[in-house]
Formats: C-alpha cells, structure tokens, sequence
C-alpha cells in the first residue's frame, strides 16, 4: 500500500458489495480492530465475542452483518459475511515490498534458465540451469531455485527459502522465508547396523494456489512425488515427509509432522502439532485437534483428539502414576465385579 | 576472543568480584569444567551434583562458594554466586567472529535505508528500503532485512536469519540463524470450501534484550502487532503466532508452539515442546512442565503439566488400550459403589 | 543422472551382485515402483506387502528374492536384500545437481580459509577466516561457513545451510538446507529475574558419515562440545541442545527435541516427534516410539513408549475428564476392596 492512498466508504462498499449506511464521501486509510480504530481506520464486527466493543469504537466505518448494524450509529457496511469482507480489503492495506520485474544485478541465473520478463528476481537470489520461472512470478532476496524446477505465474518465493531441483510449482503459490521444498527424503537402508544412504529420486509436485510458512520443509519423494494438492494452505514449521500426499483445500497449522507416505484427504483441518506416522490414509473433512497423535488411518470425517488435559504439576504427578497402574487397576476391578456378582449369587443382595 | 590473551587471576577476581585464595599471577587463557580443565582454565562449582569433582580437578583456578572452599587446596576465587561469575567470564573466552564496522562491498543495501557508521553488515546482506539500523548492530551474511524494518543499538541479526518488513527491533536483541521475524501469519477466510488468504498487515514488535534462537519463527500480526517483551529469551524452533504477546523476562525452550492472539505473562517459564492453543492467557510466573498441552487460560502462577509418562513399549500398549476404556471404567466403578452401598444397607457389612 | 544414459541388465546384474533371468540386452533407463514402473525401468519388491503388485507389473526388470522369483515371468535379479540393492541403485538415477569443483565468482571467501582445489564453493556462498574446506567437498549456494570451522572430505552443505565458527565436521557428512549447526546453545543465568546470556564457547563436533536433514538445528556446547558420532542420521527440524552427545548409527527422524546435556546411545532408534528432557542417559539399541515424552534415563535396550491413542473428539472429552480423576477413582477401588474384603471376612462371600 501506498500510505498516503485512501478509499472513500462508496469505493470501500462498491469493491466488498456492502449496502452503506452513513457518510458516502468519508475516506479510510487503514483497516483496525474495534477498539484499535480511529476515524481513518475501517473495521469489522464477524465473532459475536467483540459485539461489546461496537458500541464504543472509534472506527470511520464498520462492516457488520444486519442484525449487528440496527441501532449502530456510526458509518455502516452491512452485508452477510463480514470477515470475507475484511479479508478482501487487507490487501488494500498490505505494505509487502512488491519487488520491480527484472533480474537483480546481483542475482546468479544460470544462462539456460527461462525467466519470463515480467517475473522478479531479486538481490542474491540463485536460480540453476533450465530452470522455469512464469510470468508474475517472485523470487525474492536469498531465494534459491535448483536446476529443472518450474515456478508458475504469480507465485512468490519469500527471502532464503530453497526449492531443490526438479520440483514442479504451480500459480499463485506461496513459500514463506525459510521454508526448504524438495529435500531428501529420510530415506536409508540398514546394511547390517550401518545406514546405507538412498538417493531420493522423486520430486515435490505442488498445484496451484498453496501457501507454505515460514521453516516448514516438504521432503522430495524417494521414488514417485510428495504431492499437495490445489488450495492447501500449511503454516510454519510444519515437516512434510517423503511421498505425502495432501488432498485439496486441506489446512495444516504450525509445527504438524506427517510421516512418509502418508495420505491425506481433501477439507481437513490439522491443529498445530498434530502427528500422523507414515503409511496410513486420513479421510476427506477430518478435523483433528492440536497435538494429537494419529497411529493409524482414519476413515470417517469427523473430529478426533488424543491427549491429556493439563492440570497442576503436583496433581499430574499422581495422575501420571495412576495411568502406569490402568491395566492393573483394570483386572482390579474386573475381580471386584466377579466377586459382588458371586457375592449376589449367594442372595445376599436382594 | 584472542586465543593468545590471558589474565591474572588477581584481573579475574576483580572483574568478578571474588575474594582470592591463591597465587594472584597465575595466568589464565580459557574456562572448562572441573573434570575437562587443565592449569591454564578457570573452572566453577555452582551445582552440588559435581562437588565430587572438585578433589580431583586440575584447572587452574576454581569458582566456588565459600562452604565450598573450605579445604579445597588450589587456587579459589570465592564468591555467592558461582554460575553468575562463570556467566561473566564465559563472554572473555567466546570465540563468536565480529564483523568489522561498515558495510560489506557484497551487500545489497537500499539507497534509503539508513545505516549507523558502527554497525556492521556483512557479505551478501540484503538491506531494504527504509531500513534503519542503529549503532554497534550487526547484520551478518546473508541476513535479509526488508523494508522499513529498524533494529536497534548493538543487536545482532545472524547469518541467512530474515525479517520482514516494517517490524521494530528494540536494543541488544539476538537473532539466531535461520529464525524468522514477521512471516504472515495463517490468516485465511474460508469461502465456500476454498481458502482466501487475509492479506496480514500487522507487526512484529521485539522489545530490548530479547534472544531469539535459530530457526524459530515469529509471525508478524494479522491486524495489531505480535509482540514480545524486554527481557525475553526464546530457545530454537518455537513457533511464535500472529498477536501473541509474550510478557518480559519470559523463558521459552525449543520446540514450543504458542498459538494466535495468546497472551503469555511475565516471568514464566516453558520447558522444552509445549503446546498452547490460541486466543488464552497465561497468569505471570507461570512454568509448564515439557511437552504439555495447554489448551485453556491459566489464571494462577505456579507449575503445570500433561503428557504420560514412558513405559516399555509392551506395556504402553495395554496402557493405551485401557485409557480409551477409562470412561466405562469410571461407570462401572459407580455402579459397584451402589452395589456395595446397597449390601451394606442391607446390613451386611457390620 | 545424464537422462540419456541407460544400463543393460546384464550391467546392473553385476553392480549389484544379482543373478539375472531373463533378457541380459534389455536396456534400463530409471527406478520406479512396482506399480509406476514401465519396460524402461527397473523395480524391486522389498515389503511383502506389495507382492499382489508383481504379477502386474510392467516393470522391465525387478530385484527381488529367490522365493519371490519363483513363478515371476519378467525379467528378474535375483538377490537376498533387494531392498539395498534397489538403495544402490538409486544412486544411479539421482539427479541432484553437482557444482563444478572450483569457487563461484559471487562467493565470499576469506583470503585465510584454505580450500582444496577439488571442493566446489557454490554462488554467494560465504566462507570465514581460517576454514577449512577439505578435497571434494560442496558448500551450495548461500551456505555461510563461519570462522575456524573444518569441512571434511566429500562432505557436502547444502544450499542456505548455516555452520557456526569453530565447529568440525568429518568426512561425507551431509548438511541439508536451512539447518543451523553451532548455533549458541540456550545457556542463561537467573540474575534476580533478568536472563543474563551466557557465551557458548564450546563446539559442534560432527563425526564421519552423517546426515542432517533440513531446518535441523544442532547447539554448539556450553564449554565442552555437542558431538554427533559416526553413521548417525538426523531427519528435518530436530533440535538437538548444547553438549547433547549422539552415539554411532542412531536415527532420529524428524521433529525430535533433543534436550541439553542428555547423552543418546548407539544404534538407537527415535520415531518423530519424541522430546527427551535434559541431563539424562539412553543406552544403547533403544527404540522410541513416536511422539513419546521421555522424562528419565532408560538403561536397557528395547521399544519404549508414551501418549494416548487418539479417539472422536468427543469421546476423548470424556476420557480426559476421567483421567483428571485417576487418583481419585484409584482410591474409590481400593476402598471397594477394603469393603468387599470385610464383607468376606464377615464369612459371607463364602
């Protein structure tokens, strides 16, 4: 963003389809919570937790939905989904440096690299031999693209991340700062106690319109492709092993690990931390709760959770205990039954 | 430091402020523990686990408590606090490369951004527009910080680390390699199955004294800033969300994962993986045991934990197995309560 | 690999020891899974469980076991392991691109680093004072080796890979991109509240034939050093603390946090996302399940475990309800047992 633009709420409504209630001509220039705005700012009223602070913002303008706008005073943008709304005009406010089209001066392109003329290569980047950056394309500072990898339009490689060769990326794709696509897989034979290393000859295949965090890594296959599908959005530090595959429009918080040849369906939702090891398949729309350990596949949608709640270091103590003593405490209880039910047998109960 | 220089250890005790019991000219040139040191190291005793070391050492001369001293025969420097001593003289001995002051004829510094003369920018740096950085700061090889981002007096930025643009860096703050500041946080609107990524326009603000280790991400906030507090240390490969905000003096080990809009108090400590969903609070002088979950606020200090302890594997099975049992467990215990309840109100049990 | 290159057969049967049945002429041109595969390529059946796939297989040749053979009418190699034969062959198809012996003209290297004439320094590498850089060696585009550190012979850093000062790496080690070695390990004293930093002035010691996976970070010591021994392979995004040692041939795989001054023995065996405090022991051939949270030594060999088994969402609400009341309920079994044991001591369960 230019910070010294600014919208009128006519244009601000035009460009979300909101109805405007209030001051056609007044102009905003940033985008605040409730409580954080003041009149040049626009904001927004979606989790009913913040309707409290309505009444007491400072905010030129709202978007909200009709019910929250009776009896609200101030500018209104009323239509049905106020967060999509908000999400629409942040890019009005973004300040991400756009890099200008061009190859640096100080970047290493190798000669045999096709780098479309609109594409932007920025200072230090390395791009390798036959290499394919499309139009629109951004690799910033740092970045390095080995040989043979395609990058489609639009796509942005953020400062130091590293895609390795042969990688396929699609359009609109984003690689945060950090982020390493197409390592080796961890793939080793054990010849008798000794690791016998094993060249990972696949590649790391991502469609179109994924976002990948900062430090997150995505491990090159050991012979087929780790592949993710179009739309997956995946967080930061999140390890996606050898061979994965990841179904479409499924989103994957911080620090998750999925384990090699695992499968996951289309519409999940994984909460950060989550483990899955390899080799099992997790069905279409299932949510799985932070931290929880998935030891096989899952095959309905659905939540599922594993864990325990936390409680006072004194009283885990004792639970931790306890959990060792289940089993026993089982077969405890078991005999405890067999002898009241011998105990009732006997008519002593009735 | 330079491996030739030594001191006294008459120049030691005063740095330290130690009462010397020995020969003041004994000349010192590094710092070891008390089995690994030989006559040119100091060595120290702070934990009463290697007490049976001190007999045997043959460093050159001891940092130690006064009850500690006490029949020891070799040269002492007697003090309260032992580690704290040994924490001053660490930094004589630390080997850690200084750049020189200017900047590196390979770095790519923007014509705006502006450069205190003492501050140090190394090979291959990328400084973007707007950029400021302070006295005495050090932007090591490699580093990208983008534009408008200020780093403050005598902080250091190490090597391949990036920080976005527009984030606020206060004095004396440390970023460890391969960390990054100011990633956009996982901010998207769900529309109809597909993800729109809500452009993230907030900050990183970092205030003084805080160390932040490698490749730890911090993402800058959605709207408002994500901020951590003077004072705060923070270990490698934490994962730090957009709007958290981590209170001063805050401890924070490896592998944490501190989810969006989070406030952490002041003075706590996380052990090592510890896990915090979004949106809660944590009390100050809060510790969480290693690998815990937390999943809501914690309003009271003191120490928190989950997790189960380990077992042979064998026995975790059925372990595992009788956990997901707990709850038909927990019934059945009922229902032989009422049973003996009801045999005892048949007065069978007097 | 040339993608123009191929082997007959008869040449492949040699390399790696097999008999050959069938046609010796046929001409190999890649690897591929049993099912991908196509009459150029070569695959092998290693896991019983992909046997149903050999019949269908178009694969011009595959690797596999005397029994397996038995039956099997396409061209066949017959061997004991086909599973390290297909790892040495992998080798073959392995396109990871390699720089040419030499410095790039765009990397930074320092006039006192020695740099065997066969070691190839890739674009914008940086190399510090008095390294060491041994014969064929490959430090990658953007990798920083800071000052004193030794590189061994045929070892290889990959791009953006950041290697702290003072540090030793052995013979073909293998360091992937984003990983950060040396980095300071998290040493602080407690002085009345505030952190005081203390300087890491040990080393990363990194014997021969190991392998770092990506975004792993390894902590130079407190004063003695962190030491990675022979044959070990590290996945990505393990942390591994200051003065951890790591004894030969063990595997970690990823998202493992290593805690500091912990001491792993040999041959071991760590599935991902395992947490060990600090300060304790693991002997030899231990195997750790993952996700596993390992709060003291283990002193014998054998599978080790923890965690809970993930449930829908909304049984496991009421499984962690009941393990918050696990000691509770122990103590209701136990007075159960103490009535049903005076109710028989009463004569009447007789």
């Amino acid at each position: 963003m230019n910070a010294a633009l600014s919208w009128t709420l006519a244009e601000i409504a035009a460009r979300v389809g909101a109805e405007l209630r209030g001051d056609a001509a007044h102009r905003i220039s940033g985008l605040q919570t409730l409580s954080g705005a003041g009149p040049e700012h626009i904001s927004f009223l979606a989790n009913p937790l913040y309707r409290p602070e309505l009444s007491a913002t400072h905010a030129g303008a709202v978007l909200l939905r009709p019910d929250d706008a009776e009896g609200f005073s101030g500018n209104a943008l009323v239509l049905a989904n106020p967060y999509l709304a908000y999400a629409q005009l942040a890019a009005l406010f973004d300040r991400t440096p756009r890099p200008a089209a061009g190859i640096h001066a100080s970047a290493v392109v190798s000669e045999s690299a096709r780098i479309d003329a609109s594409a932007a290569i920025g200072p230090r980047a390395v791009i390798g031999d036959d290499v394919e950056i499309a139009a629109g394309a951004v690799v910033e500072a740092g970045a390095v693209v080995q040989a043979r990898t395609r990058i489609g339009r639009d796509s942005r490689i953020r400062a130091n991340a590293v895609i390795y060769h042969d990688c396929v990326l699609g359009d609109r794709v984003n690689i945060h700062s950090g982020a390493i696509i197409g390592g080796d897989g961890f793939g080793f034979a054990n010849d008798k106690g000794r690791w016998r290393k094993i060249a990972q000859i696949g590649r790391v295949v991502i469609h179109d319109d994924v976002d990948i965090g900062a430090n997150t890594t995505v491990d090159r296959g050991a012979i087929g492709d780790t592949e993710i599908h179009e739309g997956v959005i995946i967080d930061n530090q999140v390890q996606v092993a050898h061979n994965v595959v990841i179904g479409a429009h499924t989103a994957i918080a911080a620090c998750c690990g999925i384990s090699g040849s695992t499968r996951i369906g289309r519409y999940c939702v994984l909460a950060g931390g989550v483990g899955l090891v390899g080799h099992i398949e997790i069905a279409d729309k299932v949510q799985i709760t932070g931290m929880t350990m998935v030891t096989k596949s899952i095959t309905a949608p659905g939540s599922y959770s594993s864990g325990t709640a936390f409680e006072s270091s004194d009283r885990w103590k004792k639970t931790a205990v306890r959990i060792k003593q289940l089993d026993e405490m089982a077969r405890r209880l078991r005999d405890l039954e067999r002898e009241i039910a011998s105990l009732r047998s006997a008519g002593l109960a009735d």
